[in-house]
Parts: structure tokens; sequence; C-alpha cells
């Protein structure tokens, strides 16, 4: 099915964008753009994301989720320790 | 439903963490911590999600990805303008 072929493209993309900007921001310690505000908000939002697949049984936001959460919660981190 | 409510508070929060990051770019108009790859790569993720909403008839899919693009799309031009 196509609209499954376009969700599984979605996911993977919007999932595996925060590696770019982990790698980048481990590589450059620079986080002075990024907005701390952003990385709680988001992180609180894909951990609910992450309970959500648990609770609903749904392994492919379990696992999406709990990726970009490692990723967003790397970079969360630089920013709190390099401002 | 308590699936539910994780689930819209979820939402809710992964959609709004992109408003700081727009407001702090426009201001400051420092993307130098920000990664390019990361936005292209978002953007053109949420916009399949947009599209996935439209071809399986998901409103709320639909407006959450509409809203998570405008920020992205924002942040993602102000990265290409101000190096």
């Amino acid at each position: 099915m196509i609209e499954q072929f376009i969700g599984y493209v979605a996911a993977i993309l919007t999932t595996a964008s925060f590696v770019p900007q982990a790698i980048k921001t481990i590589r450059t310690r620079n986080t002075q753009g990024i907005s701390l505000v952003m990385y709680l908000m988001f992180s609180t939002g894909v951990l609910l994301w992450f309970i959500y697949g648990i609770v609903t049984d749904d392994i492919p936001i379990l696992v999406a989720n709990a990726v970009t959460l490692c990723f967003a919660v790397i970079i969360m981190g630089y920013k709190i320790i390099y401002k």
C-alpha cells in the first residue's frame, strides 16, 4: 500500500534526522543556536510517544521514539553542559 | 482513555517544541549550532507525514504536521540565509 510506504519513509526521515544534529553537536560542541526549551519539550513529548507505544502495544511507534529519544537526550545534554 | 490522553499530550509537545526554536532563531539569527542536514531530513519527513495524513484522511496527523512543517521550514530558511 502506498500509504504504508509514505508512512514508513516519513517515520525513518523524522527519526534519523536527529542523527546529523547529534553528530554535529558532539563534534563542534557548539550549541549556541540550539533552543534548550525546544529539546526539553521535544524529549518529554518523545518519551510520552514511547510510553504510548508501550501502552497501545505499537512496536513501530515504540522503536522509532526510543531511537529519537536517545539522540534528543544527547543533544539536550550537550546544550546543558556546553552553553 | 489514558492512551489517547498520552498521545494527545505527546503530539502537542513534539509539535509545539519547534516554536521556541523558531523564536530563538528569528530573534538571534544565530544558526551556527543547528544542522542543515537535520532540517532537510526532518522537513521532508514532516511533509510526508502531512501527505500521509491527507491520503489516510487522518485530520490530527494532517494538522500537527502542517504546523510543525511551518516552523521547521522557517528554521531551515534562517539556517540557509544566516549561515
